[in-house]
């Protein structure tokens, strides 16, 4: 495909996806496949011949469009939203057709710089320390693809700084709350941590500090080696909040890794009101958040901001010859490759840079405080249904309730908000109770889409 | 940005990049920017308010191509390519526009099923064993980020095996050869793994089989516990070739994970010409190779096949109860979120699926000949210079060679190339040798490309 090939297909493809922004709003949002359905209409080898162009775009609609769930639609309330916008999309394009390579600042500055500042601008965006940006240090902050990846590297680091200390292997302990996101109980699982221990919570779902403090000494006293604690800010459940400053002081007072996970919630931070939720958070040793959550960026977006990087350096550098380069010997450069498993990175930063200027801060405060402000009405609204009852409290834009016949009412006003094709909900069980998760933070959800969820709801409940 | 200004950016974007495509082969290849240059022209803070998106496009051309180090351009000879194509790119912004998370079979079963029909596809075309494929079993393939992941992970995967096995961690051993990809070392002291043995290599750099053996017994002798070995088809460094099935054979005999680390050779065994290179590779425990390195496919595309995916899934998978869901249960579909560390996944078949079509198998083969051919040319060329000498044989498209006079001629041979704006190597080194690496595989790299290149070796030697 030649350079005037590649614009007219280009023109066909922006139009297509164009069109999908246009139209997904009216498809039904969940895909409605059997297990192995797309895989029959595909052919049992790959082509020996080229197939023209216009057989792949005319396979998204019909192979491809029936096997999405279509996380971009207004009426998406499942999960946590993967949110993304025109800038960020036009960003993929861009870096795609660059093509570079930001593993070490030399094989291409530009990915490393504008990455290392935006991050920069983003711990000033989430009041966040000053510690936390490259440009002051010691610490600094790196795009990662997942906030798993982000939370199972923080345990391999804080796995190493034990070892060096002294303590065997098998005598490592990580701690969570038992609302704690799977991917500390992964991450620590990967990184070889023999000890994971889940945590008593509150009645608000949020992790007992006194929990930790007791676990911490219990197993001090077996002679364990308390290594690493993960504390939430909107745990993946209901949103719970942990006492990021109380988890600090302990994991101070014992030395523990401290990992602050605000995967979803992190981008509320940009607005000022939420950001008690973190108070403590300046003292921590890592804390992570997705801007390919809620903030409108394409996955993979995940950011990790650590206190201090040398650790995370020493425990990730080894120099092979072919990657030597006088930039790297003069100490003067970032080399992202120390800061993540793998090596080769593509330039992730242009999109968060993109969505950053196009919306600008007051912009996308002004979208986030939208989403909070539709899930505090919904709120508001079960809580005066005499047939529902919120499991937990309202947090940031997740509302969780359940119906108060129990259980298998609960999953039947689930199904009739998936039964309606253009809404969607992932339903999830605390302790013994179903209840329905309401994550409102799709990019183009409006007060109306909410509405036509509460109508569903109040007329199945 | 509404969908229509979507559409009206999207064709500027397009323009921009297609204007890249019939510019990049004339611009200077490497960034001729010094540390902190890039950050300097940033402001300090991000916008408040939103920038028109013309400043977003300004600072393409003003800020981040001169940032840039154009791995993209047709005089690229560095590291190893990175090569990508217009299918590939327009893929990308498919994915991008869908937004679609295929972290589970059912949050959008077409990017699971796709993925695991096209890995299929890619079994039978590089010649590996059926048991590789998802649709045969016990096998299958994923896509993960990079090959330092692959390769991570499966150390992590061998290293359960041993500790359930009852060996202690302290005593599990990693091999490969002292060639063998930084990543081997680096996937191994991340999992945890408290020894790694760089062995021996032969006069061409391959691995040698004895001193496995020699190592392992010795290890065992000692009361360590061998857990893995890897060998590599096509080594960073000189592209040298590991004795696949000797290898295979010690790690059957000793009961060593035996993964194969195919990364930039693997897409030369589309051709039936270079599979004597991979033979015993069908006894493998796992296979890793990257399309985004050789086959026109961005990064990131990294493709791990493992011969049986359970002790994987066991390792990896725990499913809380957001997401448990009917197919799930079924067990009829594929999870890929229990393939790898990350939970969250984006449409990364697509474009895969896209390159394989739109250049047909016989289209890429003939591709990939001509970049083995252009290397054994200019490999012919060195060995009847009177001034350079290989150091290593011409492997697939990789060519090794230094100056007779010693380094510091060597090294003037490598400036002078870099010299020339529009042709790039990185020079390296083994022993003590320095050399030159002319890795030929950009997308656009023609006959004329190299005999540019030949020119200038031929002056400065």
């Amino acid at each position: 495909m030649t350079p005037d090939e590649f614009r007219r297909r280009g023109h066909e493809v922006v139009e297509w996806v164009a069109s999908y922004m246009e139209r997904v709003g009216g498809l039904p949002i969940a895909a409605a496949v059997r297990p192995g359905e797309i895989r029959a209409k595909l052919p049992a080898a790959a082509p020996e011949a080229p197939e023209p162009f216009e057989s792949l775009l005319a396979d998204l609609d019909e192979v491809v469009l029936p096997g999405i769930t279509h996380w971009q639609a207004p009426g998406w309330f499942g999960y946590f939203p993967a949110n993304v916008s025109p800038p960020s999309i036009l960003a993929e394009l861009v870096s795609a057709g660059l093509g570079a390579q930001g593993m070490i600042w030399s094989s291409s500055p530009a990915l490393t710089e504008i990455e290392a500042h935006v991050l920069d601008w983003l711990v000033d965006l989430l009041g966040l320390p000053e510690h936390f940006k490259t440009a002051v240090g010691p610490g600094g902050g790196v795009i990662q693809m997942s906030a798993s990846d982000s939370t199972h590297l923080v345990h391999v680091v804080a796995r190493e700084r034990a070892v060096q200390a002294g303590a065997p292997l098998e005598r490592l302990v990580a701690y969570g709350s038992s609302q704690a996101h799977s991917s500390v109980e992964r991450g620590a699982r990967i990184a070889g941590l023999a000890h994971v221990r889940k945590l008593a919570v509150d009645g608000a779902f949020a992790l007992r500090p006194e929990a930790l403090r007791e676990a911490v000494e219990h197993d001090r006293a077996a002679g364990l080696h308390p290594t690493i604690v993960t504390s939430a800010i909107g745990t993946t459940g209901t949103g719970a909040v942990d006492p990021i400053a109380a988890v600090a002081e302990i994991a101070q007072e014992h030395g523990l890794w401290h990992h602050v996970d605000a995967a979803w919630a992190g981008s509320a931070m940009l607005c000022e009101e939420h950001r008690d939720k973190q108070a403590g958070a300046e003292r921590a040793d890592s804390y992570t958040f997705n801007p390919h959550k809620w903030l409108f960026t394409n996955f993979d977006c995940n950011v990790l901001w650590i206190a201090d990087r040398a650790p995370l350096i020493g425990t990730l550098s080894i120099l092979p010859p072919y990657l030597q380069n006088a930039a790297t010997q003069s100490g003067e450069v970032i080399d992202y490759r120390d800061w993540h498993v793998p090596l080769g990175r593509r330039f992730r930063a242009l999109k968060l840079w993109w969505v950053l200027r196009s919306y600008g801060a007051e912009g996308l405060r002004g979208l986030l405080r939208e989403h909070v402000a539709l899930a505090q009405e919904l709120g508001r609204r079960v809580d005066a249904h005499p047939r529902l009852e919120r499991v937990a409290p309202v947090s940031f834009a997740l509302v969780c309730f359940c119906h108060a016949g129990g259980n298998e009412a609960t999953d039947g006003l689930a199904d009739a908000i998936n039964a309606e094709p253009t809404l969607y909900v992932t339903p999830s069980t605390v302790g013994d109770t179903r209840y329905v998760r309401v994550a409102v933070g799709q990019t183009r959800t409006t007060p109306e889409d909410v509405e036509r969820l509460w109508r569903v709801i109040d007329a199945a409940a």
